[in-house]
């Protein structure tokens, strides 16, 4: 298991990468307190959007901030120590969106990222080039280099807003008809992408939404395939415990593609590999052993572990026993 | 004297254009506080740049903090309060010059105007939509919406640089031997400037450099012209006292195209209107008087009077003798 592929949306995704990471640097350290394994993470880019001029990257950012321990582990999103001077200057001037604050260490990495892609660079380049100053043993790859947002469509009037006006200033409240993925169909992955998933000897899915971060991931051309024809496992782990999303408002996503909020639903939506879905293997909390029966019978090794990543140490156990899931999948 | 016009470039502009606006609002008030005349400068842009994917115009923003009160007056540049959290992590990620530092609040101008350029505004019109936030009671016009930014050719190698890399990073060290306004022959007047200058009732010469300033303004294809043309009085004041420049490093400047640093050098080198120069009128410090006759000899008629501007107060007389000097070339 020295080829870790993971796929991620962000604050989830990030705190289960961390976990991965120490794993990594347990089971496989290179002795200078890194690891000798490679983990590269596809991130969703369809919450990505222009906004005063600056291209932001949400998930990315967070799994950078995150495993650079650069993030607010209180607030659970953005910098540590953040503030909100130049967001003050541009409400006072009356651009941007009021209600999607910007804090002045994540415009110094948006200015520079959006500085890097008018120079010519694609987005990965531009990941690759930003990461230089953080060292954090993972390697990120955008889920592709074009701009594909992601849009909800209202049930109330059917108009369309951009993901992060639905999600951040509606809280998820209007009803949604239906997620488009603008231009999905002109998009290829990133470079380094198919690649990862083709010689992986794991491929995770981080317990991030379903929906608007692993399904807009699977929604670019080629990667479906790609996890279709790899020889690696491929381990799901549930977001939902209890009946419950872990954080964010999956629910309301779910709910817009018809699949009910519960591990079990999440696991059949995602399929079983064998039969044309995604996942070999699915881990599924301890307060939903009751539903296992239903995700084999669906044809996914199902493993019955605590999912709650209250911290590395936690977050590490879940990545481990993602490996043991994907240790018996090969096995069999 | 209610359509007043001063052709300026920044600190020492801002300084000037204060004192202007203190005998506007003493002269011809307007019952609230401001004033009923009208007053528009016409603003140097050649030291304007691109940096970091912000647009940049110092001696705009120079004026706009100070009318409106919100510059640092100690430093003598930038927004009072200001901080660097933003350019602090530009550099931890290696972009941008290193010695060109960016404020918070500076960025925040920054990042509205750049803002409003890529939406397709022009420079004057996002001009005047950033003045929407500040009551500075001031029209600010660039004296062009085109990108005409002044490059240094050194004397050393005779490789070219933008003014700023020269001013700001050498400090003037550098011998120039030459000043180049890129594709100034392609450039147009920003809507409203040929109007301010043929509508005035007085034209003002702030303190301003008058190679990289003053100068740069007058490049501008038409300038010339119409204040050649205009009905109304060319007032300057010297930005030399006592054979020395108040701010900046224009002396540097002076020296490249041959003028001495002195207040009646920098006069004949703009040159009596009379004679197809630039000037029907001229103030000089009280330093200076002995060179008065030098001035006269020009064709400039010389007004010798206290030019240092210690506050608003000095500033505002400075403003109502540069006005009795257009009263006296008016009655002429």
């Amino acid at each position: 298991m020295t080829h870790i592929t993971v796929l991620s949306g962000g604050v989830g995704g990030a705190r289960f990468l961390r976990g991965v990471r120490a794993w990594a640097r347990q089971t496989h350290p290179d002795g200078a307190g890194g690891s000798t394994a490679h983990i590269t993470a596809i991130v969703n880019t369809g919450d990505d959007m222009w906004l005063t001029g600056l291209r932001i990257t949400p998930d990315l950012d967070s799994i950078m901030y995150t495993l650079a321990g650069a993030n607010d582990e209180e607030r659970g999103w953005g910098r540590v120590g953040e503030t909100e001077r130049v967001s003050g200057e541009l409400k006072a001037y009356g651009v941007g969106w009021p209600w999607f604050t910007l804090g002045d260490l994540d415009i110094g990495t948006h200015l520079a990222r959006t500085h890097f892609l008018r120079s010519g660079m694609s987005l990965s380049a531009a990941t690759e080039r930003i990461l230089q100053r953080w060292d954090i043993g993972v390697r990120l790859l955008p889920m592709t280099d074009d701009e594909v947002e992601t849009h909800v469509v209202s049930d109330i009037d059917g108009t369309e807003m951009h993901f992060q006006e639905w999600w951040t200033r509606h809280r998820a409240s209007i009803p949604a008809r239906e997620f488009r993925q603008l231009d999905v169909e002109r998009s290829t992955p990133a470079p380094g992408v198919l690649d990862a998933i083709a010689a992986a000897d794991v491929v995770l899915v981080a317990p991030s939404n379903p929906v608007v971060s692993i399904g807009t991931i699977l929604g670019i051309p080629g990667i479906r395939a790609a996890l279709a024809a790899t020889s690696a496992p491929v381990v799901g782990v549930s977001p939902i415990i209890n009946g419950s999303v872990v954080r964010g408002m999956a629910d309301a996503c779910l709910q817009t593609i018809g699949v009910a909020t519960a591990a079990d639903s999440v696991a059949v939506h995602y399929g079983s590999r064998a039969a044309g879905g995604l996942l070999d293997a699915w881990l599924i909390d301890e307060a939903d052993a009751a539903v296992a029966s239903h995700v084999e019978a669906a044809g996914i090794a199902t493993t019955v572990v605590p999912l709650w990543m209250r911290d590395v140490p936690t977050a590490k156990q879940l990545a481990a026993d993602a490996m043991d899931a994907a240790t018996r999948v090969r096995s069999l």
